[in-house]
Formats: structure tokens, C-alpha cells, sequence
């Protein structure tokens, strides 16, 4: 692990699609370049940390610049790329500015994949995929993740169970009826829960019906998160925050801080 | 716990300051009684419940009402009033909007009381505790809580630690530094926890003096969140559902559901 002076002064971390490598150089879209060079004021020298999900962090140094171009030269990695934790979140979607906060609270706290799901009172018709991925990306830029949780595109509650891996476990956040105290359902499953996801509803609840379909399935396990009747995105993010601290990666203080 | 049909017709909650007990009847003040007649659209006769954090949950119905007031007559007590968790959460201001749903946020999870906290890099000047009382307020006429959190004045951070009840478990979030796991530590203290508290910095940190002398208070237990830096609100909302998971009252489905 460097502990260059350099490492202080990095301005801002870029999520990019490219191999990463030493000596690599890569040009920057104009969205990016424009971004480096007008919001944040960088100039030729700058250091900045880039990741692709797949190679690490990498210490990259801006090469040139013009309008509309950036070029970048890679220098060194800073961090190698390490396992992160399979927690998808499904999760009914809810409004503008609602939706786009739970992206990026989901990518904070480290959920690896999105999956907006239609229940039979969702509310909101239409999901901007592109803008949940570009939360999505941004917060995990500024939270020094290695990856970027995938966003997937909407489907409906009964694709989900159809099609749902039966390995992977689903933490159903249900507002009624029966089911375990989330942190004693997360406390069984322990340190090493293998692949996981968690299920929370619109904000006017799962149908009665659905729950009862879905508690049937053999991979689906109920929870209850509490005497209160939590929102739609309070749920989803107490959910995910609850599975990191007692089964994912919040077990450990990594070695770089 | 009464059952009856109109349990279902009811249209919202109010908190109230009065006293609540059969019979009584209450006037609303002119901002309540525009909103349930202009907002809501709710007529003569129509049903509420109603709570003070001390009487339980009352059934009210709307006895009479004109342009500016509205006076309920109080029918029967829906569910008593039961203890909940003594969780304080202590956090550094951050930006309107962000400052709005962290109260929203904290009182959905059942915060029983919000202490703004000047620290060394927080960089909000002012905090208006109205609104985020007014925020608060709302949330837990929602989300079907008996009370409502109390919002203090801002204090320092060094106000903060010389005026801490020392009996009061602070569990603070520390970005950088010695710390232990967050469930590690909760677990430890178990369903019985006592009265807790939750300490957050801004979204710069806290200094790496801030948490040295923090760490040294005997009531102070440094935590980890993780590898990710989760922005102020994340880390807040992350702790306090956390607390309520492992130590609090989201261990128990209540009867009335």
C-alpha cells in the first residue's frame, strides 16, 4: 500500500470502463473532461484515484487537457481489487428525489446490484434507469468503493420470484404479518451469509397476497423491521445497513484507514 | 385493543400537546385545522387518531369545524402508551434538505431526542431547529410512533462531552482511528442496553483531535462503519438502525399488527 505524499492530494476519484495498468493512458469523455476541468478547476498535474470494479484503485495523473478532452496516464495502484459482499437490493420504486437518495445510500452502504420491482401498489410508473446508475456511480466515487452496484431494469414482483436464484437468500421486509426480528434472521446467517438480497415494498405496502406468495417460496425469509411503519427508503437502507453491519463487510476496519 | 370497523376509515395522525382521554374535546390551532380541512378534505364526523406522547393513541372524531378551526371530541384509546428506547442521536449539521430527512429519518427509526453538535469541520453556521422539529413531528405522525423525538438547541462538541451524562452508552461512528466493529459492539450491550446515544461528525470528519479526546471519555465507545466513508446523513441513519436491530425495539413485532 503507497503512503506517498501524493496520496493527500488527490481531488476526486473517477469510476472509468477501461483496463487499468501502469502507464495506461486513457481519454476522458467530454461529460468527464468537462467536469475535471469546469466544476472542480483541475489542470495538467492533478492527481486523481480511478477504479473500474475490476483492477483495483489506481493513482492517475491528468496528462493534457482541453475543452472538451481530457487525457489521463496511470501511475501506480494505491488498492488491490478485494471481494465486496453479494447483497442485492429489490426493492418497489418511489418517487424523484426519494429514489435517487436510495440509490446513493445503497451504494454507500454497499448493496451490489439494484433491482426496482413493480408491486401491485407501486405508484410510480416509469424508473430513469440511467439516473439511479448515475447516483449510483457518483456516491460510490465519493465513498472510495472499488465497484459500482449494477442497476437493472424494472420488473414485475412476479418476474422477481420466477426468476429469483434460489441460492440466494431474500430478506423480505414485511410490514405485517408473520416474521423474525431482522437482526436474529441476519445473526443466524452470520459472517459468511453467501449471496443475498433484500425485498422492501412501495409505500403503500406490500398486497396481502404478496406476501403470502412470496413467504411461500423456499428462498424467501420474512422480517420484521420494528414497532413503526417505516418509508419505503427507510426501510431499504436500515435493511441494508443492518445485513453489512451483522453478516458483510462492516465487520472490519480495513488496513488502508 | 379495539378492532372495530372504523379503525380503517381513519384518515391521519395528529400530534397534540392536551391532554387525551374519553370525551375530552380539543380545538386545533389555525395551521392543523387548514390543513385537515384544505389539505386533507376532511368534513365533520371524520376520524383521527391522535397522540401526546404520554395518553397512547386516542380515536378522535371531528365534532365541528369552520374557516380556521376545528374542534375533535376524543372517542376510545387505540393503544396504550408503552415504553420505548432511550437512543439520543448527537450528530454534526449538514445542508437543508439532507438536515430535513435526517430528521425525518431518525424519528421513523425511533430516535428519542436530536442534539445538533458544532464540530471542528462542520460548516452549516446555522440550524433551524423549528423545522426539523416541524420534520420530526411529521415523521412520527406517520410512521405510527407514540411520541415525538425532542429537537435540542446546537451546543459544541466540547459542551457536548462536558455535559454527557456519564450513565449514557455514546457510541461514536469514527471514520479513521481505533474503533470496533458496530454490531460487535452492540451485541455486547444486548436487549437491555440502558440509555444510549449516537455521535456522527460532519461530512468533512471530525479531527483527528476530536476523536482522540472523545475516545478518551469513559463513556465513549468508538465504532467502525465499515470500508466505505459514508456521507454524514448514511452514517447516522446506519447507527441508529442499527441500535434499534440489535439492542432497541425492533426486536419485537407489536401486537397491534
Amino acid at each position: 500500500m503507497s503512503e506517498s505524499p501524493e496520496e493527500k492530494k488527490i481531488a476526486t476519484r473517477l469510476f472509468l470502463e477501461e483496463d487499468l495498468g501502469a502507464g495506461a493512458k486513457i481519454g476522458l469523455d467530454h461529460a468527464r473532461a468537462h467536469f475535471l476541468r469546469s466544476v472542480l478547476r483541475l489542470g495538467q498535474g492533478a492527481l486523481l484515484g480511478v477504479f473500474n470494479g475490476r483492477d483495483g484503485e489506481w493513482l492517475a495523473r491528468i496528462e493534457g487537457m482541453g475543452k472538451g478532452w481530457t487525457s489521463l496516464e496511470l501511475l501506480e495502484q494505491r488498492r488491490p481489487q478485494t471481494p465486496e459482499p453479494d447483497l442485492w437490493l429489490a426493492f418497489a420504486p418511489i418517487k424523484r428525489g426519494r429514489i435517487d437518495f436510495l440509490a446513493e445510500k445503497a451504494a454507500e452502504i454497499g448493496a451490489s446490484r439494484l433491482l426496482p420491482v413493480i408491486t401491485r401498489f407501486t405508484d410510480v410508473s416509469r424508473v430513469n434507469t440511467d439516473r439511479l446508475a448515475a447516483n449510483a456511480r457518483e456516491a460510490a466515487e465519493q465513498c472510495e468503493r472499488l465497484t459500482v452496484p449494477e442497476v437493472a431494469e424494472p420488473i414485475k414482483l412476479s418476474q422477481l420470484a420466477d426468476n429469483w436464484p434460489s441460492e440466494r437468500r431474500l430478506i423480505l421486509c414485511a410490514e405485517f404479518g408473520p416474521a423474525r426480528p431482522l437482526a436474529e434472521v441476519l445473526g443466524e446467517l452470520g459472517p459468511a451469509p453467501g449471496p443475498l438480497g433484500v425485498l422492501t415494498g412501495p409505500e403503500g405496502g406490500f398486497a396481502a397476497s404478496e406476501l403470502d406468495a412470496l413467504t411461500q417460496l423456499p428462498f424467501v425469509t420474512p422480517v420484521s423491521l420494528g414497532p413503526r411503519i417505516l418509508r419505503a427508503d427507510t426501510a431499504a437502507l436500515a435493511a441494508l445497513a443492518c445485513c453489512q453491519a451483522i453478516c458483510g463487510d462492516w465487520r472490519e476496519r480495513p488496513e488502508f484507514r
